[in-house]
């Protein structure tokens, strides 16, 4: 036996995933639909067979073996407290081991007036790139995109100059609204994030589109509106809501971190998950399989997310020249106990 | 791009020196013992490269007030999945702030067989510091702190040669024990994580000192050694063990994360909490207060670890001649609706 390892091929990655070999080829070229499970599975066989993709990409080759050294790249996200974050950033650094970069996480707001500190940061750590999970102004994506590649993850204007891999924010939102008024509930509140993230914006007009359609009127006392997320202020909000004449008998968190808050103001307020109240989170974080009840949720593919906006960022890095792109994967509603069993209706 | 050369960076003197990074850091630091042709050649390549040194050497930072730019401080992380980490991160940036440092986080394990490459990350960035919350060996330590100031956080040796802080984990935990020891439980499982880790080795400890204290021998069975701190594991084996014949009637997890998977584990087994099984656990995450019941635990002062790591890291860039400090922060017992309350005895 030789102690040297041979290279890895797609084949190796395809019979250690027990995939085929063309669900590893979408999976690397991000092209098509692959359930997040089977992506994570080819990963982390790639990972494990120390795959390197250049190998079977000539393109990437020449520009990865001209890297004397690991080049950098910053992942910006804006909160420690969210585990939904920490998801993403597991896949974007799945992806950077891949391609040989080094990873290294920021945490904080991006704004004008913090924006030249951070590029003064961003040169003189040498970094190639940076992949941004927080809201960025129009201005902020010009001025910070002139001087590093940048790729925008979760949070971008829809007309963004940038690569951009995302959800679609209001489809997911008016399912998981579908879903509950599919269960004969009606009184349903809403508690949303800062309005200036897209996700908010876009999460609450697909709850007041499902309200249309299905004509009821929209209660502005049911609509929560937190300055962040926060369990905390959502406990606070929905015990305080929940205090009032006439509750509402339902929940759509746009945040799992608040859908646990919310349970925890129904038993503070002596009401029962699902029998007096369901709800429903958004994001499919840890938390929501570990709260008694567990949460129904919209899963995101958090893993997937993080790691195709590197991908997006190395296509970027190696040719400046391709495309702009703006990917949208696919969410799944979770039903969990949360919420009641839809009625079956004859 | 410009045309202009990139400064030599240290790694650059090193590769053109033929040595490691270590070595060229030893040499401007005139810390340790170099080889004479060794000192030569490396002196030789810093000419031929025009390096300066750069403001990185310890013994050229004298004042805040000389520093014309944010210097940059890494804080080293094992995992992006457990809280405890990120409330740590949460007060060393904080200090960080304060004493404007930018502050970049790096989450992987340091070993000896990735040491050099992560060392190369850290000139390359020009680090001036780094915080660790891993286990290192002491090799590693001794390597790492050649050529960088490093602090360690939670984890280390006991006669660690740099600046530490921490809590006394076998007193915490035999603390907890004999609290569980007081409700009148006497078949009392442990949750562990990996022996490497000095919280594990201590916490440990403290479980089998008061059970002897008790006079309760030990059951082999009910010291579950995970080799990582994952929920699923830790739901696994208990839920394992609690079908077992003659299951124990109370857990002392070494980890909220693994509290919380020990409840869902008694909860899947038909065993009610606190009535038929007590669980405590540790760090005092917002997992802890969230699951249902609430989970009695050990608080660490998790923001105050990572602010005064921070802080000794500021002292030894400010003053490099300040003391090497070992500082042990107190725990609090918190008790919630995972443990009975102490039966009162006349």
């Amino acid at each position: 036996m030789s102690p040297k390892r041979q290279k890895a091929t797609i084949t190796d990655v395809a019979n250690h995933a027990g995939v085929s070999v063309a669900t590893v080829s979408r999976v690397f070229n991000h092209k098509g639909i692959v359930n997040e499970d089977t992506y994570r599975q080819v990963m982390e066989s790639a990972q494990a067979l120390n795959y390197q993709k250049s190998a079977a990409a000539p393109a990437a080759l020449s520009a990865d073996s001209r890297r004397s050294e690991k080049d950098l790249l910053i992942i910006n996200i804006p909160s420690l407290s969210n585990p939904f974050y920490n998801e993403i950033v597991k896949g974007a650094k799945a992806a950077a081991e891949l391609h040989e970069y080094d990873m290294l996480l920021n945490q904080g707001h991006i704004h004008e007036s913090n924006l030249s500190s951070i590029m003064n940061m961003l040169s003189r750590v040498n970094a190639k790139g940076i992949i941004t999970l927080n809201h960025l102004s129009a201005n902020v994506v010009q001025t910070l995109s002139a001087s590093f590649p940048l790729v925008q993850c979760c949070e971008f204007e829809e007309y963004s100059p940038v690569s951009t891999v995302g959800i679609d924010d209001l489809a997911s939102s008016k399912n998981a609204m579908d879903y509950i008024l599919s269960t004969g509930h009606r009184k349903i509140a809403l508690v949303n994030g800062p309005m200036e993230y897209k996700y908010a914006r876009h999460r609450k007009e697909g709850y007041l589109k499902a309200l249309e359609n299905a004509g009821i009127e929209v209660n502005p006392d049911w609509i929560i509106q937190l300055p962040e997320i926060n369990a905390d202020m959502a406990f606070s909000s929905v015990a305080k809501l929940l205090t009032m004449p006439n509750p509402p008998d339902a929940f759509f968190a746009v945040s799992d971190m608040c859908a646990a808050a919310v349970i925890r103001a129904t038993k503070h307020t002596n009401f029962r998950v699902p029998e007096d109240i369901i709800v429903v989170g958004f994001d499919n974080v840890d938390i929501s399989s570990i709260t008694m009840p567990s949460i129904t949720t919209v899963n995101q593919p958090k893993f997937q997310l993080g790691y195709i906006s590197c991908e997006l960022m190395h296509e970027k890095l190696t040719n400046p020249s391709a495309e702009t792109k703006h990917m949208v994967l696919n969410t799944e509603l979770i039903i969990r106990e949360s919420t009641a069993i839809p009625v079956t209706r004859g």
